[in-house]
């Protein structure tokens, strides 16, 4: 019989024992930042109707960017970000939620394209979005990038310090409306600055010369050279844009905040933003050249779904791409996740095994991570092996005396010392080692 | 424009905010219970190879039970439970892991199948599994039931007692051969042994009378009047299968486990397992008609993936199943998963946004849960009526008078009592209630 494959299909992240604690552990922690940040979890299915999912009727042309398919006559797919579902629930619970309302999500997305390397097919994205009815306050995106760097300092010790980058759509509107830029122009000009990072001065120079022609082009260089404050004063959108973002970064010092830089060649392509946007990069790892986090603020989030008119700023960390592309080149220093066991319980023969599982169940009672070895018909030897291997602190053997006397003998593992001693004895001893 | 639906697929699960919370707290301890003894959290891909799930060749004939698409030459499909994804992993990885290896799963799965009441089309299923190579000691089926009721114990307070349910495969193939039935009478006697608590006394023996013959049919009876220890020294092989059972069940007593019943009617239908199979019920909730936890031995895992033999123990639980079961009838109190907020911060005016922003700061520092309001163009009104809907704790109010003393005014929402205090003593006031 031919065996089947055992790789997981490409594009699909499978980690190893040790490598998913430790994203389970950054995850939680990063969770538990936006706990503390008031977030609601929330925990969408994983399929939406295909009309959720898109606008286009074309069910060719989209189903090489989703995974879609059809049941009786429903033609659905798996998400592919956080945000659609988040406006179909939100448009559905208006009278259910209090806003502003926060939400997190901590969703597998799925995309359909080609998996190549640090692309994936499916992924982790971790949301956090705060939603109003009509208006909500520029104040919140202050908010939502001070998150942002707490977010990435509770996960600091594997990720290293990261710097959020922050862009502004209304100044880059009122800019160009400043210089009566024509809207096919100002398209061009934003997917041009949104370039600005992968090319070099001179030919960033080049391409504005080409879209916008010599004297705007020099006001455009104006923006990265002077400043967006040397634009006071200009018009009165530009003086609107200019105080939100002065007022955001005095926001942002009050909070403590010293990580987050205006970067105005930060776009975040042409889509649904309507205010400040964000992008966030580690510092110490600048070959990894996406951004970790990116959002920002959108004017009309489930215009789709409802008449009620719902404004939202909110971000998607990329959590499986981050610690997968760190992970894979060594970047994070796993041993302290290569153990998760505290207490091997060895039993030397079959006629031990109630008295073993009794001091397993007192151990693990205490909170104490306790494994049994209970193949009573193998040799001492692989049951010292095994203890070796999972690289617990403690092992614990048992056999006839042990049983008589009703004591444990206890080894601690790192050291070699061997001792008996009662269980209440024993479980003291291994919880002052945690 | 028409507007989009906002309800989701029919057959998915979407919970609300408090719903969301009691869930994710009883996962979160009945995780912890998984993690103290010793398991391994895997987290695959929920889409494998087509191959992988399913044997069948016939795409049609599975289709309707799963959830299959295809993209370029690969046909793919989402998983339908936690077991073929970890057969596939272990087999990959035989190298990579120590065995008896201990692996938990937390998993979203999925079912083509028409949705009705109870049944869905996506759910959680929590899965836990003791993996040997080529032997496993029949001692870690009785560590594996002692785990269920650990799992159930840390959520008592929400879904009440339980009673796991033993049977014994290996029983029931010992008797058959005693009494010498062919192998299609057996498998007919055993489907009908699996109906015994949905029909009749009355009905299950004039069904066995229609399968066995009279004299087999008051043998079978006897297993269920005189017990499975009366079959004692009737066959070596009985005699091997009631000793295993006696074992366990002296096991299961060492282990303190007092809610685990021996039930020869238990038998899982006829599928892969080869040893002591179990279902798990709840106590307080009969009408819920569906074991909530269920599972067993099985000879061979991994038989499509590798050459090496590989054992297994191990069970799923049906979380998603039980808890919307149960807080759609409302049966668990929420009431201490409305409020997920400790404090609201108000604020009576943009000037004071900065200094509200360095409180909640402090607060969240302090692991406060603190939301602040920031839309300062609203009325006082507004606010106090958001503190209110949250039904936080606390709420601190910020005007003109506390940024000048850089103090907070503090309001205790259960007592209504308002107190001006430092943001230090409010940190120690809110803790302390915490």
């Amino acid at each position: 019989m031919n065996l089947k494959p055992t790789k997981p299909l490409s594009g699909f992240i499978e980690l190893l024992p040790a490598q998913q604690r430790c994203f389970d552990e950054c995850v939680r922690r990063m969770q538990e930042v936006l706990a503390t940040a008031g977030f609601s979890r929330l925990d969408l299915p994983a399929i939406e109707r295909a009309e959720v999912l898109t606008d286009k009727d074309n069910w060719d042309e989209i189903e090489t960017q989703m995974f879609l398919f059809q049941k009786g006559d429903t033609k659905m797919g798996l998400r592919y970000d956080g945000t659609v579902g988040l406006a179909r629930y939100v448009a559905g619970h208006l009278n259910d939620l209090n806003f502003p309302f926060r939400a997190a999500q901590l969703n597998k997305v799925y995309r359909g394209e080609r998996p190549q390397k640090g692309r994936y097919r499916e992924f982790y994205q971790m949301d956090m979005d705060i939603l109003g009815i009509e208006t909500l306050s520029t104040n919140y995106d202050a908010e939502i990038v001070a998150t942002i760097s707490r977010v990435f300092e509770s996960v600091r010790e594997f990720v290293g310090p990261v710097t959020i980058r922050i862009g502004s759509r209304p100044f880059w509107n009122a800019l160009a409306d400043y210089l009566d830029l024509k809207a096919e122009i100002r398209n061009q000009l934003f997917i041009w600055i949104d370039k600005r990072a992968k090319v070099s001065d001179k030919d960033f120079q080049t391409g504005l010369f080409d879209i916008i022609g010599e004297k705007n082009t020099s006001e455009i260089l104006k923006v990265f050279t002077d400043g967006y404050k040397s634009f006071l004063n200009k018009s009165d959108n530009l003086n609107v844009a200019v105080r939100e973002i002065e007022n955001f970064e005095s926001l942002l010092a009050d909070m403590g905040i010293k990580n987050a830089i205006i970067d105005m060649s930060i776009m975040r392509g042409l889509a649904y933003y309507t205010g400040l946007v964000y992008e966030t990069f580690l510092d110490d790892h600048p070959q990894i050249g996406f951004s970790v986090c990116g959002g920002g603020r959108y004017g009309e989030l489930a215009g789709k779904f409802s008449k009620t008119s719902i404004i939202g700023v909110g971000v998607a960390f990329g959590i499986s791409r981050m610690f997968v592309a760190l992970m894979s080149d060594d970047l994070i220093d796993l041993s302290k996740f290569e153990n998760n066991i505290d207490v091997a319980v060895l039993v030397m023969g079959q006629a031990q095994v109630g008295f073993a599982m009794s001091a397993v169940t007192a151990l693990r009672d205490a909170k104490i991570a306790t494994v049994p070895y209970l193949d009573t018909d193998k040799k001492f030897k692989n049951q010292i092996e095994f203890a070796d291997k999972i690289k617990c602190k403690f092992s614990i053997i048992i056999g006839e005396d042990e049983v008589k006397s009703q004591v444990l003998t206890v080894k601690d593992m790192a050291t070699g010392n061997q001792e008996k001693m009662s269980i209440i004895d024993t479980i003291k001893l291994i919880s002052k080692g945690k």
